[in-house]
């Protein structure tokens, strides 16, 4: 099973907003949008919370991360198959709040195929998008990090790097789905990140700090319905 | 609530025999063990089985480790909250596998206070031991990292080393728990360790790899009930 | 040797005005000064730049950093022994820009000990300090990073950390010089620094942007005079 | 100026032979060959060693990492400029034993461009030779880490994985020179290298090591004179 595009991903990351009971919250919010509006919304919880969120819902629950490593002894770290058997479908890596080791990016893509784990790895630049497209991953985010929780959208305020990189990474792959992160807030954002040739966006504060989680929700992803 | 000494500390690591379902069974053969004999055994399960051990066993159960963040943007990190309120009673930190920056053990101690975890913090020497105690854990566990995973204990092979960091440590805190990790595997390991001076043991591959769960528990608790 | 106290620590960091030729520059200033006025002036510069300025002048020349590291197979690593031969007397450790984990900052205080290296110890709060301290290095920095290179000194607007930090040290070592760091910039800093019971201090930007290098030196070194 | 094809690369590593003084006797007989058989040989010397080597021999001196950032308060690290000051005309960068995180790889190629430093990248797989293209640095290096020191050559022991290193980087990128690191030893492990498509070979160990410096150089260089 592989995700299917246009795609939302809603990243949790550690907010307390969206940690433990209140991650159940706005999962189950998620999943309703993604039923009315007949849309592929994926939200990436923190590690503690996949079991409950993978349970619950049935929209793909994803990690924020995974590690490089097979079972064994490595306390604290991130094993694939827990992340699996908990019930991710896949995992973000590379995020600019976790950035990886080249090599380390490539042994976990290898890891997360055996394991049976979708990948979405995040890039800051064109250029590490198309590093990253070499490896190939399930998808690639191209996040430039200086417009992270900003509210300005990389679609509206550097749409050249999405299209750069929209360009370099087709050259290397001609299908592999590329997201647009950072800044996403507001519908505009999501159709001019369609309209520049993604095939989705990552959005972690516009939602999650949203008043309302479900009118913020539905607004992003409108644009989705439109290019079925 | 802080854990009872003398105790053992089970590290499941991120052994495929101590993940998701089998966590879950080894835990609930500890806290038999436990409730048999009245002894305090603490299991340090990933982040993914936190939850679900945390319901199902009465024994406490701790995280492998946790990063000094605060609730917000860190994709892909170990928030102290979400452990607490995946039901984490506390943390391993520092193991040999996951060591950490001085500076970050001394906030994620600081950290782990705020939200109401305990913290064993693990050294790998004598002085580190001691440097670690300057920081105020909840209790330090010694581990030459030569000797873990090796079934050769430091309280056999070394226990000069453990003699050395109850001194030194004793200098600095009177009543701090002191552990025993690295090599632990026999009945005899325990009640030397005990008798050393230490008021309890770190054991992970002795007893995730035994053949018999149980009665590996069993033989590494007995020396704990003569402690009471 | 060892240096003495009071002591003038003037960090080069990788500035561009203190390195190479101007790193040379530099250190001669310091020199003149640290002769003309009869004071201890250390000057801790780029790997590339210890040689040149080791072989240049009579004042203790230090680096910024070494890695725990035995001589062999170790691409891009500080070997100690380098460091000694190029001419250094000793080296920083754990710069808030260079922070090491727990168990390295021991075993690179061991190697410079047997390579024959003083090292100074950089902590960002008093009980980082105190962990330092049971790792004997030749001498401990106080530097809360908050203030570092902001020229609001440490000694004026925290005096409380100078006094716990010096009181919390003094209980494990009776000895070791204890230096001031972060935001030192006027000669009142240094004096208060002095006068609150470290045995020097710890300057970077203060000196190495300042218009004339000579005259800002003798002001921050002139305090060190009155102790003798 | 960028180095010529085919290229010996010797690496000094943190070896004793190879640090100092020794540096500079080992950079003066790799000199000697070069200039003998008119082969290209460059010498990858400690920070420490770059500017005594530098001023004393005619072949390109490389640093063995740079680190990716400005002139500033980076205390500890390897500022681009101070390496190109210190004389050296490139680096070494992502050796298996100084691996970077991807986008550091990415900044720290433009870095050095900034400065006029050639960059050889090494990567372990032909997966990660591929990204590495992607980000224009002058070279790739390709050196499975299994093979690294064990006097066992990729060329000979591995050679699928030089041919398919080159292939698919030549999709990427025609012109790239590219090398051949691991466990190269004798003169056939340079011949199969060469024959195998790639422009030359990064030796360490089987250099240093050697009982006789210049018999060793010289056996290495030899296939190269058969490829002008």
């Amino acid at each position: 099973m592989v995700f299917k595009t246009p795609v939302l991903i809603v990243n949790f990351k550690t907010y307390a907003k969206a940690t433990g009971k209140k991650a159940l919250e706005l999962a189950k919010v998620a999943e309703k949008v993604a039923k009315e509006l007949d849309v592929e919304i994926i939200v990436a919880v923190q590690y503690t919370d996949i079991k409950l969120v993978a349970e619950s819902v049935e929209i793909p629950v994803y990690a924020q991360h995974i590690d490089p490593i097979k079972p064994g002894a490595h306390t604290g770290h991130i094993l694939p198959e827990a992340v699996k058997e908990a019930g991710a479908q896949g995992t973000l890596l590379n995020h600019s709040e976790r950035r990886l080791r080249l090599d380390m990016i490539n042994e976990v893509i290898l890891r997360a195929k055996e394991v049976g784990l979708e990948t979405i790895v995040c890039a800051d630049k064109p250029e590490t998008s198309a590093a990253v497209a070499t490896l190939k991953p399930t998808a690639i985010a191209i996040e430039p990090p200086e417009l992270i929780g900003t509210g300005i959208s990389v679609s509206r305020a550097k749409p050249e790097v999405i299209t750069n990189t929209v360009s370099i990474i087709r050259k290397i792959d001609e299908k592999i789905p590329i997201l647009t992160g950072a800044g996403i807030t507001y519908r505009e954002d999501v159709e001019k990140a369609l309209k520049l040739g993604t095939q989705g966006v990552l959005v972690a504060s516009a939602i999650v700090k949203a008043k309302n989680w479900e009118e913020k929700i539905k607004e992003l992803s409108l644009p989705l319905t439109l290019l079925r």
